[in-house]
Formats: C-alpha cells, sequence, structure tokens
C-alpha cells in the first residue's frame, strides 16, 4: 500500500537558523520559507536527490508544532509522510486492521495541495505517520 | 554535501509486531529480522521505492535503543541517515561549523558495512543525524 517516502518533516524553533544550517552546513538545496497559516506553519522544504525534508516552525497562537516544541524544546523529528494512490482505500483498510485515523477521519488538503491523512501514533511505534495521495 | 537521504530508523519495543505492521497493514516490502550483536540491536530493512525504514529492537544489555525506549515508551523516530560522498571531508567541514561528532569521533563501520558517523542532536534540531559514506 505504502509507496515512496514523501517527506520527513522536522520541527525547529527557528527556520531561519535551521535552513542556514542545512544550507550551509549540511550543503542541501535549501527554499525560501514559506508561510501556510491554514496549516499553523511556516515551512522549508530540502530538497534531497530521492526525497524531501521538510523544516516546520509554528505560525499562530493555535499550531501543532508549537505544542510539540514545548514538549521537545530543541525541535525534533514531527512526522513522516508516506505516499499512497489512493487516500480513500488506504483508509479503509487501516480502519480495517483497527488503526486509528487523526482528527475528522475525512482527508484534508495537505501543504502540497494534495489530500492527506494522519495516524496515531499509538498504532504507529510511537511515530506520527501522515498519508498524502500521490 | 548530503546526498540521499539512506534511511529513517525507528526504534520499537516488539519487532515481530512491528514488522507485522508495516507488512500487513501498510503493504509494505519487510524483511526479516537480522541481529547485529555489535550494535546492540536488531533491525528490520523495510524498502520503500526511494529509500529504507529501519525498525530498530534492542538486543543485549547495552544497547543504545533500550535507554530510547525507556524515554519513549511507545517507540519513536530514532535517527535520520543521509549519505556523504567522503565521510573525513564531511567530518572536517561540520567540525570547522562547530558542530559535535559523537563517540570518538573516528568513523566506525556501521549495519551496511560503510563507514558512519553520528551528530549531536542539539546541534541539528533535536535531531540524530547519521552520515554514512555512500
Amino acid at each position: 500500500m505504502i509507496g515512496r517516502l514523501n517527506h520527513v518533516a522536522i520541527a525547529v524553533r527557528d527556520i531561519g537558523a535551521a535552513s542556514a544550517l542545512y544550507r550551509d552546513t549540511l550543503g542541501a538545496e535549501v527554499s525560501a520559507p514559506e508561510p501556510l497559516p491554514e496549516h499553523g506553519v511556516t515551512v522549508v522544504f530540502i530538497t534531497l536527490p530521492n526525497t524531501k525534508i521538510e523544516l516546520l516552525e509554528p505560525l499562530g497562537a493555535d499550531s501543532p508544532i508549537a505544542r510539540f516544541l514545548d514538549r521537545n524544546p530543541d525541535g525534533g523529528i514531527h512526522h513522516i509522510c508516506y505516499e499512497v494512490a489512493d487516500i480513500l482505500a488506504a483508509r479503509e483498510k487501516l480502519l480495517e486492521s483497527g488503526a486509528r485515523v487523526l482528527g475528522s477521519g475525512e482527508p484534508k488538503i495537505g501543504a502540497h495541495g494534495k489530500p492527506v491523512l494522519f495516524l496515531h501514533p499509538k498504532d504507529f511505534n510511537g511515530t506520527l505517520v501522515e498519508l498524502e495521495q500521490a
């Protein structure tokens, strides 16, 4: 069912400093910061040859990343995103197996303009998993 | 400097259950468990089209994964591994920039038989970063 690893998302306090680290110290290709108010984050995309890293900085009072940073003051890996061909078929199979889908259970349009779902970390080895329809 | 994302490593309590989850529920290609006593882990490789996920279960009394699971009882993402062309050149550049290399600072032979280094999470947004010479 799962296909490519679409991205690894890393929550950071200071996206300017984190971008500079990846660009200057690690020598990676780093985008300009992009505010996504509807997702409560500012995002920077780091393009690697085979996948992406996304740096997420909290934006606005209700950002889910702000709460994560309260628990992880240095930042840390927030979630991983796997691609699926059909998000509704994927959801069906997951619910049948007893896995929990977060929120309303309906796919939302994610940061890349494609339908996404988030799965409960307790059902996936403590890892927040995003599924994105490829 | 950094190239491909070689793998994302997820620490798990029960590698049999975690393997079944990725194979049966997520429909991924999952290897048989492989004990690596010199690294203090049993590992399962999950092959995605563009990269790998590695499930790590503690093996032996001194496993670094055991301590991680004490702090993260459900498991969680333990580290991410980036490929570099020349690990000694990478180390030189990192040390010049003030980043800290863990342990003796000398590359060790990692789980794939290639030289690896680990970088201090406090210098990389709370993320444990492994570099592997490709």
